[in-house]
């Protein structure tokens, strides 16, 4: 636990932004308050919601909060939350290293208002900030901040781009779409209320001004908290549970796996990153589209063999339970492996990946029919480690020739960036590379 | 209360479909019941998430259940839902009457085992149904269906249709896209889990089999459960407070606003609809498109005024607090009138439109950047009325001309829909048009 609790940096004598004081935003605040108890959303409506006898898990949904500041950015190694919003920008022409600098700082300032507990009060609310969410909770709401491959050359930074950044190598089972790839600076975005997130995405975008244009937008989702017993591994739309042997934080290597480390920059083992970058971690972003109508043709026993998990509960088809480890020699009564040959979990394993990890953190995604006519619906690939090469290099390779799954996915887009640590009071996110 | 109770009526003799007994599906139920208190969905994530004092509410999101069977179809009356689905199918050619009725008899069974309180446990589950999302409870899902009016020309049910169902009027403000637009048969999925209604979606996209196929579909959310104090008024994402003038359960012209009386089809008063559609409703549907990066240059004060009321907290600008009766003749200190002549809720009140009313129960909709560069978002505005000759078109007329919000909003797409009484156990929703 103690390894994953956000550090609180000491302040950076950098300016302070606009004031902040406390004063109630909002005359409903009290109403807030007095409301109490409410029930699946129901009480007021003359139309109790019953309350059933399935599992039952009570959650603050609005007043959960996650600090923006520490030493590690927000975002990376909490739940992924019900709603997401990944976007990434490129820069306008003319914005230069301080134009970004004053962007970043914008955006710091702004996420550390809106994560606040309770609702911020602002006496001199930034233009860009309508502050309609505030009369929800923060709603775990995360915002964290990724600078892509084309940032560095645009802004005279080209000295500081770490080598880790270098272009993703092209996969077959890929379909990209380069305008929905990659880009100047990437923004993430989370919170448990679909307004909080939309109204931080909103934020984020009016605080960039004119000094960069959207280049890409996604939309995602997870459970609810308190639908399910699953908290952390989640179902992806294939139904099936999706996020088991994911890295834990209380693992001996958690850290070392996912983020840079201090002495980045420096010795050998860790070259692929500059020492802005300590405490950092980068993101693998893919759009991986399934293909739903082909997936559902196959009966409940074929897709399990494909993943190599029970549907129903994660099992392993080795046996035990969700959770218990996976038996790769294990063989059935008829001779065969238990887990398939081209089964998704044997291809992924890190034991067949020379130890490769990396944190999945993913939301679905429905866009909708798309225009061939099958759903545009999938996940939102967010993967994270130290360094892609020895993360989701060597397993994405491996997956692509020997993954069983790999038929019923399309990669339609990609982005890879580096996010830097986090921040301190009056800091901002990416100062050490800005002002370095 | 009474009014708004779901009535079981007695059972018709009709088939039971595919039997449905008791047994576990999911080996993790217990689990799911051991897990017990989540605290903001970080519980075993080694990562608290940490509660603030912002407005708390206790919510039991996947538990909580509204029954399928009724005298009314659910989904209309209960507070919408965190995520909706809408979903308009026409008829593949050759599907006649009879087909379309084993079309709503499965889609019917599919709802009536998806709302089940707990784990639904299904000895010999359909074969379009992956059950996957039975982990959760059923999350507060509805599934409400509805007929359009080519519906009947198609199944040779046109001495039935509704005069109720005549074609909406063109209103200046429209920029409707027909492929949007419309469809023989309407689905409305809402629950407050993503992967509950994803799964409802797939589950009546699958029973559908060959007889009809996705004309349009659309995904909408509204704020979470317990994420703010206003349950029943959300925000829309203008920022507004959006729903305070909806006509309550408890008004004493509720029921007859909004559902067809069950003298239809005798005598005046409700002539446009037959007897086939006594207890059920019309719902309007319209994809309204909120031209944000428009709407986001105005001050909060000049969108105040667009509005008639405040937005942080939805209080009229003629005073008082959200619930305040408007007082449309208010003149402030410069003797200009409080409530704006073009203000919205001047020209929307009943007051202005004849007493015309209808209870609006949107979804909030966001896909991302659309064509032009701008945010691809808005409502999926649905209106339910007991006809929509003395709801929805009255008011949208004048709104069309009047309303000063209607430089900020699109129509891009419109559908109204017959949506018939619910059914009992062994009926299906439509039984008495189709075997009428």
């Amino acid at each position: 636990m103690k390894s994953t609790k956000r550090v609180h940096e000491p302040a950076a004598p950098a300016d302070q932004g606009p004031g902040i004081s406390r004063r109630r935003l909002l005359g409903t605040a009290g109403a807030a308050g007095a409301a109490g108890l409410v029930v699946g959303g129901g009480a007021g409506a003359g139309v109790a919601r019953a309350v059933g006898d399935g599992p039952t898990a009570l959650t603050t949904v609005g007043s959960a909060h996650i600090p923006f500041e520490g030493a590690r950015q927000a975002g990376i190694v909490e739940p992924a939350q019900a709603h997401g919003h990944l976007v990434a920008f490129d820069l306008a022409p003319g914005t230069d290293r301080k134009a970004a600098a004053a962007v970043l700082r914008r955006w710091s300032d702004a996420a550390r208002t809106m994560t606040q507990p309770g609702n911020p009060e602002v006496t001199t609310p930034a233009a860009y900030d309508d502050q309609v969410a505030y009369d929800a909770g923060p709603s775990s709401l995360t915002v964290t901040f990724g600078f892509g491959r084309s940032f560095f050359g645009r802004t005279g930074l080209t000295a500081h781009l770490p080598e880790a950044l270098a272009p993703l190598p092209d996969f077959a089972g890929d379909a990209l779409d380069p305008k929905r790839s990659n880009g100047d600076l990437w923004v993430q975005i989370g919170a448990d209320d679909a307004l909080v997130a939309f109204h931080a995405l909103r934020v984020i975008q009016k605080a960039t001004g004119d000094a960069a244009r959207v280049r890409w937008q996604m939309n995602g989702f997870n459970r609810a908290p308190g639908a399910t017993a699953h908290p952390m591994t989640g179902r992806n739309l294939m139904g099936q549970i999706d996020g088991t042997n994911n890295p834990k934080p209380d693992d001996a290597d958690f850290q070392q796996r996912i983020f840079v480390p201090e002495h980045a920059g420096g010795g050998a083992g860790s070259s692929a990153s500059p020492a802005w970058m300590a405490g950092g971690s980068y993101a693998v972003v893919r759009r991986i589209r399934m293909l739903l109508d082909s997936w559902d043709h196959l009966s409940v026993a074929r897709q399990e063999k494909v993943i190599g998990r029970r549907k129903s509960d994660g099992a392993p088809l080795s046996g035990g339970t969700e959770f218990t480890p996976v038996d790769l020699d294990k063989v059935g009564p008829d001779g065969a492996l238990a887990i398939a040959g081209d089964a998704h979990i044997r291809v992924a394993a890190p034991a067949s990946n020379g130890g490769a990890a990396m944190l999945r953190r993913a939301f679905s995604y429905h866009d909708g029919i798309g225009t061939d006519g099958a759903p545009d619906a999938g996940l939102l690939f967010v993967a994270w480690q130290a360094d892609p090469v020895k993360g989701f290099v060597p397993v994405q390779r491996k997956l692509d020739g020997g993954d069983g799954l790999s038929r019923f996915l399309r990669h339609e887009a990609s982005g890879l960036f580096a996010v830097p640590p986090g921040c301190g009071p009056g800091e901002y996110v990416g100062q050490a590379l800005l002002e370095g």
